[in-house]
Parts: C-alpha cells; sequence; structure tokens
C-alpha cells in the first residue's frame, strides 16, 4: 500500500457515470487535501470532465479500460464476465494493495458478488452486510443489515451488531456506540430464537459497544440508539417500506401546496425552510453504505446521487480506511469467538478433561 | 343470535373509556339506524355519556359489570383474573350469540389472549393475525399479519392472505382483491423457504383473490396491491417503523413552520390544504383491526382513538358482520386444504390404491 491514502473509484458506475463520478472526485479532492483518487474506467470520458475540474487533476490518476457493467446486468452474469471492468479494476486494486478502501455507484448485486470473489468474506456471511444510515430525530442511526442476508442466525446478529458499531464510530463520530436489537417488544421472552440468542450473546459478551437490549420499529425513526441490528430480510423491507412512506409523504406535501391559490402562496411564503426540512431529511446527504464482512473497504453508492451524494460517498470510504475500523470488528469477532467457546457444548469440554 | 344486527362494546376499553366509546357508539347508531349495541362496563359512568346522546338510547343497553382490564396488564394476568370484566363480558356475548361482532379499545395482548380463549382459534395459528388498514398513494391496503405471529410458515402465509383478502373485500370495497407476498425482490428465487413455498402455494391453488406476487416494502405505500402478506415478526416491525416515521415527519413540518416568520405566516396562509393533509393521512380515520383467525369476530380499537376513530372501528365490525367475510374464509381454507391434499406424499396416495 503506497504512503498517501489511496481511494480507488468506480468512474462509470451510477445513472450518471463520469458526469457525476468525476465532479463528485473533486469535491473530494478539495475536503481531503492528502488523499489520492484511482479512477477506473474511459480515459477520454473521465478526462473531457477533469478537464473542468482542474484543481482535483493532481490527485487523481486515471486507470483506462473500455468494460463497464450495466445498472440492469445480472449480478451471476456480470460476474462471470466482469473481468477488466471498471468495477471490478476499482475492488481489485483493494486485494492488490493500490487502494485503501473502493467506492462504486454500480450495479449493487454485481458489486457484492464481484466483492465477495475478489476479496473473500471474512464473516460467515452467505453475502456482505449492507448498512443504511438513516436521519433521525436525535441524528444518525445505522440500521444493518439490509442487504437481504435473508436467513441470519444469532452469531451473525452479533457480527451486525460488531460492523455497525465500528462503522458508526468511524464514520458518525460516536465514542462508544449503543446498540439495539429490532425486535417485536422489549421484553426478554418476546420474539424468535435467535433474536433471543442473540440477545443473550450481547449481553454476556464483553464487546467494544454498548448493548440496550431490544428495540422496536418506531425507535428507527426516533433515534433511540446509534445502531440498529436486525437480520437482511426484515432490514431489507423495512428499509424500501421507510423509502416508500417518505415518497408518499413528499408527494402529498407537493399535492397539498399545489391544491389551490392561498396553499400556493403559503408555499412561496415558506420556501427557504421548506427547502431546509427537505435537505435534512435527504438521503442522498448521508449517501454511502459500506459492504460489511468483506477483507476490505467497500462503498456502495446510490446509483441516482448527484456529485454531491457521491462525494459524500467518497467521505465514508475515508473515514473507514483512516479509522480503526478493520482493527476493532477483528478484535470484537475474536472476543465473540472466546466468549462461544466459554459456552462450548459438554463434549467439547469433557474432552479436555482428564480421561 | 337476535334478528337484529348486535355489536358487543367494551366500553371501559382504551386510554378514555366511556367519554370516547359512548360518544363513538352515538356516531356509529346514527350512521347504521339499524342496529343495536350492548355496552359492557360500569352503567353509571356509560348512563352519564349516554345522557348527553339521547338520540342513541333507543338503540343502546347497558349490562353492568364494575370490573374491567388496566391498559397496562399483562395478558396472563388479565386472562387469570379477566372474568366478568367489561372486555371479557364483551368477548362472551359473540360466544353466548348475543352479538354478532364485539370491539374493544382495551389492552390488545389481553384482547388477544381472552378473544382466543373464548372463541378459540379457527386457523392454525400461535395467536390471532391483525391486519392494519394502511393509507396509501391510491386507496387502502391491509397489510397483515402485524400482530407478532413471530414464525410463519407457508401455510400461515396463504391462511393471512385468503383472510386479508376477505377483510379487504367486506371494509374496504374491493370487489377481487389484489394480494401481494413481501419479499426483498420481486424473482421467484428471492427470499427465503417459507415464502418460496407460499409463492407456490397461492400462484397453484384457485382461491377468492387475485394474487399478483412478490412484492417490496415499496409497495405499501405505493398500494400496489390491496392485500399485502408477511409473517409477524416483518409485518409489526415495518408498521411500527412506518408510524415512527410519520411521527418524524409530522414533527419537522411543526418545526418547520414555526421556524421564522415567514415560514409562520406561509404555514397560515396555508393552513386548510395543511389541514386536509393530515386528515388524510391520517391513521385514525380508518382505526379498527380485526383479530383474525378466531371463531368470531373482534375489533380493535387504537387505544388513543377518539370517538369518531372508535366510531370507524365500530364500522369495521357491522361491516364483517353483515358482509360473507365469516364464508368466504372457510370457503377458501377447505380450496387450500384441497390442493395441499392433491399434492399429498407419495405413501399417502398408494395407501387408497388396491393392494
Amino acid at each position: 500500500m503506497p504512503d498517501r491514502l489511496t481511494i480507488s473509484i468506480d468512474a462509470m458506475g451510477g445513472d450518471h457515470g463520469p458526469s457525476v463520478t468525476v465532479p463528485g472526485v473533486a469535491l473530494a479532492a478539495k475536503a481531503y487535501p492528502g488523499v489520492r483518487f484511482l479512477l477506473h474506467g474511459d480515459e477520454a470520458a473521465i478526462n473531457a470532465e477533469l478537464a473542468k475540474h482542474s484543481a482535483a487533476k493532481a490527485a487523481v490518476e486515471v486507470r483506462h479500460t473500455e468494460k463497464s457493467i450495466a445498472m440492469d446486468e445480472k449480478p451471476a452474469i456480470a460476474m462471470r464476465r466482469g473481468k477488466g471492468t471498471s468495477l471490478w479494476n476499482a475492488v481489485e486494486a483493494i486485494r492488490d494493495g493500490e487502494a485503501a478502501a473502493t467506492v462504486s455507484a454500480g450495479n449493487t448485486g454485481a458489486l457484492m458478488a464481484i466483492s465477495k470473489l475478489i476479496l473473500r468474506m471474512a464473516a460467515d456471511l452467505e453475502r456482505p452486510a449492507i448498512v443504511a444510515s438513516w436521519p433521525t430525530m436525535r441524528g444518525i442511526t445505522a440500521v444493518l443489515d439490509v442487504g437481504a442476508n435473508v436467513e441470519s442466525d444469532a452469531e451473525q446478529l452479533v457480527e451486525f451488531a460488531i460492523m455497525g458499531a465500528a462503522f458508526h464510530h468511524a464514520v458518525h463520530g460516536s465514542k462508544r456506540p449503543t446498540v439495539g436489537l429490532l425486535n417485536v417488544g422489549s421484553e426478554e421472552q418476546k420474539g424468535h430464537e435467535e433474536v433471543r440468542e442473540a440477545h443473550a450473546l450481547l449481553r454476556d459478551t464483553t464487546l467494544d459497544l454498548d448493548y440496550r437490549g431490544f428495540v422496536e420499529g418506531n425507535d428507527i425513526a426516533k433515534g433511540s440508539v446509534d445502531v440498529i441490528v436486525t437480520d437482511g430480510f426484515t432490514g431489507n423491507v423495512t428499509l424500501k417500506a421507510a423509502e416508500g412512506l417518505a415518497r408518499y409523504f413528499a408527494n402529498e406535501l407537493k399535492r397539498t401546496f399545489t391544491s389551490g391559490p392561498f396553499a400556493m402562496l403559503g408555499a412561496l411564503i415558506a420556501s427557504g425552510a421548506l427547502r431546509k426540512m427537505r435537505a435534512r431529511l435527504d438521503p442522498g446527504a448521508i449517501n454511502g453504505a459500506p459492504l460489511l464482512g468483506l477483507n476490505g473497504i467497500v462503498v456502495k453508492s446510490h446509483g441516482g446521487a448527484d456529485a454531491k451524494g457521491f462525494a459524500s460517498a467518497i467521505r465514508v470510504a475515508i473515514e473507514l480506511a483512516r479509522s480503526d475500523f478493520t482493527a476493532e470488528i477483528d478484535r470484537n469477532l475474536k472476543r465473540l469467538t472466546a466468549a462461544k467457546g466459554e459456552t462450548a457444548p459438554a463434549g467439547a469440554v469433557s474432552a479436555q478433561s482428564p480421561p
């Protein structure tokens, strides 16, 4: 790895390609003067955009490739034919020690599959976990897994807790993140076996996090804790339901303020405050979701993000790369393994007893 | 059962007791002149409220009891000590053929436990399923189970589909309800075993509903289908998360419109439109969630509902009692059992073959 922190970028990913990724890199280069960027993709297209951002040029190195992955390409096909694409090369740069982290706004399924293939999983997951940064009444809550690990056992839920806490600490600045386990009630006997087992593990294991027990669905928006842990099925459904609801509200608000001359006049007068409100609720402002459980830092940007949103995803990658993120996760995973050793089945213990 | 449709009411339930339930009954009595109401609870308290609603008196019969169940009483204790309470007597009136349906704004856990004890389950569920009526961009979508049956197998998910469709047909007026199964994607191979099996059952069985396959979280607010089916864990978490978000959004809106003189003036001018918007999104307007899977119609009202909200829950009970609801569910459950018979294991079939 070079001395200077290097972030590898899939310049062709996302709905807009270099016309968003390059200005995004320019914004990040200005905010983080020490950082170097490796841009993978079509050299001509990238340079045409770079020409508009001359201040960023010194921080950028372009790695040409003509190949890229379409946003609607099936992950299985992307994996087979992906070699040499901008996304593939961006991830490979981590494995080869050329970059400390990578950012892509490309096809999520392809990014997950290719990252898993190139970097391999560090945690025992079906696929990388994805963490969502959710604006709440009290700040930002990290919710994971929203990446569709459809069945999560107790140990995986604890791994999510460890990774989510390390993420919140590194990116959102909490000193000792508070963690809650999503359930249908707050009493110990509530929920299915997996959450009750995970609850016991989190309660009884010493980890670098402040476990607060079960939380319910309404605790997400309340911001009751820094990190909310759930299986990938519930997390994915809940996040999408919340996104759908937010869109519905925005539509209703628009409809309300175009429903007649008084409402329109009201909206005109209040427009500054309404604009501020939209900015506060805008998920794009905290764009950038790491794929967790890999041997390396991979950050997914929304496909539709603008340059500011893409820069925000780059910020996540930089904060993670600069922090103790990976070591913190390793340390806690080892404590988890040790704790499980202590409660190993009777047979395993008696094997160590004198005959 | 008497000739005249009779609805049994737990007059003491809810945060406000008779001061809300009695005016609620008065509103319902006006809207449904043919219906009779059995009010269970403290006679003096009920009569004091009834004195303010003389038009409703003819439709009401009061059944006195001094006992009632506290809103925070544990279900197990409520069940043991519940006999003779207003809630208990209201449910018992169904079993005894005195009423066609009952409405309570009381303690949800106690209502579920006592209803199950007195009426017994018709479907093979751990506890009654609860259906939520959710306002969407296109009307009202019924989502179930939100009542915390934490593990739902494929057959139970199909039972939810059958009960949810019968509910939407009876209460929200759809002719042939469209039904979707909540999943993390719309492709056939997505999700865990239970949803994939339930998908195959719904696809291959002839039922009185229009099955549309998998839907995702954002389809709730979109109103893509009339009925959305999910397990009680996911449903409960998703509903509470959405309720939390709605509250957050309302707070932000209020904060926005009190943030300065221009915003306040804007809000004042647009207040009519904002009031209409709140009414459109108000869950109280479609209050009334039936407990499904019981031998009898039990409708839960929000504990904090006002008289209008409580009347809306009574409307749900009346529409269900007047409709073909119970017969429709029975018919479809029999079709489901028959369909399962056709795909019975080979051993069962060969036993009928000649030796």
